[in-house]
């Protein structure tokens, strides 16, 4: 039987506190632009014809509040919001929210986030997130609730990419 | 003294895979992009008054391409990218470099991360990156090899989020 070095264990703990230092830090970022761009700079696209800051501020929150059910820790904070930020694109959409309510969401549902991240512990990380049959996770042990860690991670560093096109150029 | 189960060590090599995974899988997007997109189209900005898809593809270039020395697996294959495209704004900068060379230097240096990445051990991915002393890793364990390769993998989503403006609208 094999046996590890209590260093195994250390360097996984500390490889899923940098995953989740890694969406903090974005997450800090999206906070630092609520920070800074008026109400009505978040209502301007980002670019000619695309996407609003509002409309990506309000994405977002949903595909991030998703990662509740995905990692099997809560129920949804803002269902609500996947209808007119993630399953019509803005044109078609009807933004109920404003952005003070956007806001408040954000932060509450981080608040939430952050909380059970720092609870769930290496083996929570490397079972299946909660869309996964047990049958398709016994062949492809990839898709775990890590797994939607880094992927959001990613998702929320690509939508930032475009926000930062509301700051006036210098 | 503790022991591990051998399920600890599947647990980090696995992370370890889905980190390399999740870079991979931003890297074929921008591939992607280099087939669908005309040179021209690569020229043009990604929204009006901002970086073109030329200056952000070479600025993806040359700071992947610093993942070389600062992993300490080889010399750097494109260090002449840094100056127009990282030290420099794009209106200051000479972008000699055609898209066609850019293509292909992008694909050649692709190819020589990814042996690396695959070639190294879970040990290797959690020493120091060589832009921090022993001293200061001794303290901030955090700033190993792994963080490298976990902020770099986000930073080539929020330029592909840019990218992506290349598109046409549908």
């Amino acid at each position: 039987m094999t046996t590890d070095t209590p260093m195994v264990v250390d360097q996984l703990n500390l490889f899923i506190r940098q995953a989740i230092s890694s969406w903090e830090s974005q997450n800090k970022r999206i906070n630092s632009l609520l920070e800074t761009l008026t109400e009505t700079e978040w209502h301007g696209a980002t670019a000619p014809g695309r996407n609003s800051g509002k409309y990506l501020l309000g994405h977002l929150i949903a595909v991030n509040d998703g990662m509740l059910t995905l990692l099997g820790v809560g129920d949804r904070m803002f269902a609500e919001l996947d209808e007119p930020y993630v399953k019509k694109a803005e044109d078609a959409a009807a933004l109920n929210s404003s952005i003070e309510e956007l806001k408040s969401y954000w932060q509450r549902l981080n608040t939430e986030l952050s909380r059970h991240f720092n609870a769930m512990t290496a083996d929570d990380w490397f079972t299946g997130h909660t869309a996964v049959s047990p049958e398709d996770f016994a062949k492809e042990p990839h898709r775990n609730k890590m797994n939607i860690l880094l992927s959001r991670t990613i998702h929320q560093g690509y939508h930032l990419g475009q926000l930062v096109y509301l700051l006036k150029k210098k």
